[in-house]
């Protein structure tokens, strides 16, 4: 009670009126201060470290990140591993200490990657993640780099960012299959209606927590999930934050087939390389024509989710919802 | 057998060439004498409270809805209670003598109540329904008055009530939930697919008996139905009028999630009001962004689908339809 | 392994520079000469009776096919027996022997006979098969005669035929009920999604096989059944093959029931008699209404995918994934 008070207090502090309008993209320096402020009788050791565990749960240290080395001819990436074999080219998310959270540099890679694979000679491509998660989302350190322009700026070009990497899944040209490791969240959740197949361990779950942190949906998903599932099913994970199992998502149609953990990686991989040897072009034709009758729609949409949440990361509401976040987290 | 022969001896006796055509408008003072007549041999007692029965069961007595009162801060509606507490303005059918069937006053309060909870500072609406019934429909009655410019204006005024009661519920800018206490029938079950959550007790259900009647669906259930479930469970829904159980309406994603009858209010209201606890503005623009892409189609839809009801309504089959159901009802 | 190379090798002694291109409408011959070469050390007697069995199961035999006679008022068919009954015109595929496999000729005469019963004064129309199979699917004796303008021409000519056949289902004019009493392959599958009701008995299943035989899906359920059932799950059944049991099927809403194979007719048809008995006009201005807000999409998608479906036809990849299934079957 008395930190939600004190927060708003910080909040009116952090606004004198002849200082530019703040924004939740300044956040993470907020809930730094925020969260020491609010540690309250703790010592101070025992405050560092809480304030190291929260700030590193959140947007990770600086050091680089320990990943896997490829193996077999790959493109040099530095966030993704990404090689091809038996007719797969296999693109993994390569930051398993910061659970896949994807940076700006991984979304750019990212889309590199997906456009070289949808050029090459490969049947099918497979997008999966290094360790125990498959993506915990968008990291929120792209946030912290305020650039010259200021804030503004930098909700500009995260929004145009973020369109071209959902544009480059609703135009891809062969069947893009998703291999669920672990948990997703956010925007690797939202994407998986723009994929043709999904199969995920029994271990994944599937979380879009957006209005809790005063945002909106995208990759389609305010399109795709009431057209997968249903309204009533899909609100309940864009609007109210519901976290999925993996067999209720694949109840509802966004995962094709759920597999016990154990057994995952050599079930999935014997079915993938079974794909991978059915006809090339009748399988891209034949996904293109799927694709075609909503294309139109799906890049009307993609813009519409973006535009809406570059006004949302440029709200207080946005900045106020991220920060009661963090200051219910440095409770715990 | 011969009651259905008489019937239609009765359908000709009440169409000599030179009156103006009858309709299924007429058929509450037909299905009186309908009834009376098909009673045959039972005693006049016997008859009498036959009846009563009959004529109540379809469309209530004339006597005043004995119903609960509002608490708290309400407007003052006939049929509803509309009350705001904990960011969530609730609107409550409450005509539960009548199993909370839809009259003519009361569509045109829902239209108000809902422009009003749509304008006022809660953060989510939720309809539910007084008593054991969450709505069995529109009420038989508004056909009964015939005004002055005959059945055609009848209809034409009900489809037109009817369409301003479903665009109201389309163009809805913030996020709207069910709680189903109890049996939906009709126009409560069709605008289920226009509503973004949809909680319901294990004993609700979900009946549509459109054709039964002679009629066809509106509430854009024609078109939102086969997008959510299917055609092929929606037509055995709005065709075929099956009857569904609260767990099979969940099953095909008209019903979020069911809940037992035991602890169906306590546990849909903690989740509301921890929903309302949300950003406002993020979940609303969210809703929005999920409609928006659909709402033109929205409005083609119902203004289609009330066109061909009031084409159905002012049909001989329909009458006939109405009549024959009466009839089966008579003889029970 | 050596059948492989030796396929690869065959394939390129049928490709001389100057003889005009094979394709996979020549496909039968060259599986018949692919099957005898393939045969190995067997004894001449092996040989010819694993001919015939090869080519009885892909294309059955010459023989005229015994098939049940019609009873009560029928048009006369030869591959169809048409009946209307208790306002139900009944529509039974009759080469049982052939596994009611779709000839041109039974093509044009569903053609017709749907064009009838949309027509005639019955309720509701029903589509199901003699024998153990609902359908297998298109008859690759459709392929073997060539005519006078060569493969370009008959790939054109059974492209129309095709369109045709499904713009009927398109626009039937009134409920259409699928009663599944076996397996179903191919267009008899993805014809489903515009049936308004399915029922199945328990041993069905539902097959599409066309990546694997380098051919690309149809009967709108490149639209309709990532519409139903969620692209996830739709692209395992038309890109790979997935082969669904009846509850499989049932789960994603392409079909709405199964029933115990030992009931199935008296459950079912107890049912449509009942169906058939309710307002005639009421069922096809509610079904036409259910369809009309996606009818001229559906043309559109007819059209694509028939587009599609001839250039694949006269593709290489089509012809050689053709030959390697047969190569496969004749090796087992």
């Amino acid at each position: 009670m008395s930190n939600r008070t004190s927060l708003k207090q910080q909040l009116r502090y952090y606004r004198p009126c002849n200082t530019s309008k703040p924004s939740m993209l300044d956040f993470v320096n907020k809930a730094k201060w925020d969260a020491w402020k609010s540690l309250g009788s703790v010592s101070q050791e025992e405050a560092r470290q809480q304030y190291v565990d929260l700030i590193s749960s959140l947007v990770g240290t600086e050091a680089p990140a320990v990943a896997a080395q490829p193996t077999g001819s790959t493109k040099g990436f530095q966030t993704l591993l990404v090689s091809t074999e038996d007719n797969i080219t296999t693109i993994r998310l390569n930051r398993p200490e910061k659970k896949n959270a994807i940076t700006v540099e991984m979304y750019n890679e990212l889309i590199e990657a997906l456009d070289l694979a949808g050029k090459d000679d490969s049947v099918i491509t497979v997008i999966t993640g290094s360790g125990d998660y498959y993506c915990s989302g968008n990291d929120l350190n792209n946030f912290t780099k305020i650039p010259e322009g200021g804030v503004e700026k930098l909700a500009k070009e995260s929004g145009e960012l973020l369109r071209r990497y959902v544009k480059v899944y609703i135009d891809f040209p062969k069947p893009l299959i998703g291999v669920i490791n672990g948990p997703a969240v956010g925007v690797s959740v939202t994407l998986l209606g723009l994929f043709d197949v999904v199969y995920a361990t029994e271990k994944a779950t599937f979380h879009t927590p957006f209005s809790q942190l005063g945002q909106s949906p995208e990759g389609c998903s305010s399109y795709l999930f009431p057209k997968i599932m249903g309204a009533a099913k899909a609100s309940e994970m864009l609007l109210f934050n519901k976290k999925l199992t993996a067999a209720q998502a694949c109840e509802v149609g966004l995962v094709t087939e759920v597999f016990p953990e154990s057994s995952f990686q050599s079930e999935v991989w014997t079915r993938l390389k079974a794909y991978a040897k059915l006809p090339r072009n009748s399988l891209a034709l034949s996904k293109q024509l799927i694709r075609v009758v909503e294309k139109e729609k799906l890049h009307a949409v993609n813009d519409a989710e973006v535009e809406r949440l570059v006004e949302r990361w440029l709200s207080d509401e946005c900045m106020q919802a991220i920060m009661s976040f963090f200051q219910a987290k440095s409770k715990l």
